[in-house]
């Protein structure tokens, strides 16, 4: 198969920083599109796999899967894109197309695995699929969405992680104008749950343990702050909300927030990998047929719909914006939460 | 307020026998019911509360809320029943009527305090209310139930409690001939769910870990019967149910279970109260939109409404009578699991 080579930025090991490198991408087949990359965003995933943090990792890891850009090349049998066209490519780039999951458009659950933008298995080239940390990618136009032309395209990035992976169970979970939600903990899927459930019509509150975040969630959107140490405060949102999103990342008591959920709420942990240990009592569930739930990104279609959903609403993250040579300072930035509230790399820093 | 005197089985402490005691029962009021009990079914929550596992218990204690019998007087307002009638009370003998959830007819959930039908405060004669472990009760007409004529009544008692939990979820996440349905246990609530699953058309597999009891769950309308320490039929089910009711009372590994759900699938945990500690991890639930939920027995027009479609399908438990001086012989079979699947106190024992 014939490939171009390509700069990216990515790296050999866990301990390592990653630097540029470069990688080979397929000439378009029939059916694909190449993307000259514009802007990536930065997810914690990217992190966690250069650092093998998950285990699994294939090396050379080239992060990146929230990409925008610009349609260069298309294959013979695109339809759906021309050359010219703005594009993106989120945490999928391709999978089986056969199981009921991938019919049912819940590729992201396809039961013989999705491919994954980065550390997935490449059909094409053998070995595995590199990110957004690059000059072009090459994807088949059944996993491009398009981008609404009336957005800021750096913003957008973010959308095609954070965005859809708050914006689905939003949705699965009905969200509208009668809803009241909740969001708990303030970061790259945090903010974008205040804003997408705000667009969507929703009371929006915010759970946070630090007072000075107050007023960054009301900027977001939020109708309220709740601070989660005040006693006062929780007692008084007992049994409020129809949906939670926990974007929290790490091991927390998840009971006391069980507890301000209404009869047949859901909250919908989307920051926690891993064991529940102790962290959660049946006691409110069974008392209140309330549910612990999650939530993997979302569909293709279900993309599509929420990046419309964005320029309509005029919905962007809130972003910071830096070049390719600094992602090792940002990856420190980040694990100490220092980030309003996003990342994205721009692009033309790794080009020139 | 008048009163009369009624013979009933109780205990004063957590450590004594039950045996006879008297108890008053008040005169009925304008809108009360006295039923002269006649079967009364036997819940781990009676045993439960008559030795205080929980706390909580006031003694002394008469357990019992799976009672059915028939009307002897009716107050001056009564309007849905007649002496004569049949009628059953299950759970609950009031509730605030005056909360969101009383008026969605979820007065299980009551935010005041459902009044349990012993245990609870009661709001007539002050001090707590007395369970069907007794020659009568009076309740409230909006909180006693019609019984199907076509059934056999001492069968029906345990569809107060057992059978009403175990329906309200597969109703709540509308089960139907569509629908696969796990159940997890073969007790008293396990055989009932494998039996209105079995009712509402679904596709009905049972969980154990005992071969030897794959003849009594096919016996009962299972489909199919899976043994949950065989790997290769656990293999064979992964993500296969829509709901898996799991009936099981103390810790036990959820992972292994909640693998075996669709997308979308529920678990429903009505056996177990307490802390999941390690009992969960969050992979399952968010790499397949996976929730576990609780589920708290039934509102009176639910269980009414499960009543009558026993009726019409001829659903009943199968259950073993005793007398009711062998209550404490029968608590300690209950504990060893030795009981198909109910035990149901023939009340005429009591009042010779």
């Amino acid at each position: 198969m014939n490939t171009n080579t390509v700069k990216a930025y990515g790296t050999e090991s866990k301990e390592a920083d990653l630097k540029e490198i470069n990688i080979e991408r397929r000439e378009v087949l029939a059916n694909d599109i190449e993307i000259d990359i514009l802007f990536c965003g930065v997810c914690h995933s990217d992190l966690h796999t250069a650092r093998n943090d998950w285990g699994g990792t294939k090396y050379p890891s080239v992060p990146g899967h929230e990409i925008v850009g610009k349609i260069t090349k298309i294959g013979s049998e695109v339809s759906k894109f021309k050359v010219g066209d703005l594009a993106a490519v989120g945490c999928m780039v391709d999978s089986c197309r056969e199981c009921e999951n991938c019919k049912r458009d819940l590729e992201q659950y396809c039961t013989n695995g999705m491919v994954g933008t980065y550390n997935g298995n490449d059909k094409n080239l053998g070995g595995h699929t590199f990110g957004g940390y690059s000059e072009k990618v090459v994807v088949d136009e059944n996993y491009v969405l398009r981008v609404p032309e009336n957005l800021d395209l750096a913003a957008v990035a973010p959308l095609l992680c954070a965005g859809i992976t708050t914006y689905s169970p939003l949705k699965h979970w009905n969200v509208n104008e009668n809803s009241k939600v909740a969001v708990v903990g303030l970061g790259g899927l945090g903010h974008m749950a205040i804003k997408l459930a705000k667009g969507l019509g929703a009371h929006v509150s915010l759970f946070s343990r630090s007072p000075e975040k107050t007023q960054d969630a009301l900027d977001l959107g939020a109708d309220q702050v709740i601070i989660s140490t005040n006693e006062e405060e929780m007692k008084a949102v007992q049994g409020k909300f129809d949906l939670i999103i926990d974007t929290v990342p790490y091991e927390h008591e998840l009971n006391e927030y069980v507890n301000t959920l209404d009869i047949d709420g859901t909250i919908v942990l989307q920051g926690f990998i891993g064991e529940l240990n102790k962290m959660i009592s049946t006691v409110p569930i069974v008392l209140g047929r309330r549910s612990i739930s999650g939530s993997l990104i979302g569909g293709i279609a279900e993309t599509q719909e929420m990046l419309d959903f964005c320029g309509e609403k005029n919905i962007v993250s809130d972003i910071e914006m830096i070049n390719m040579e600094n992602i090792n300072e940002a990856y420190e930035r980040m694990l100490k939460s220092d980030v309003k509230y996003r990342f994205v790399i721009d692009m033309k820093s790794l080009k020139n």
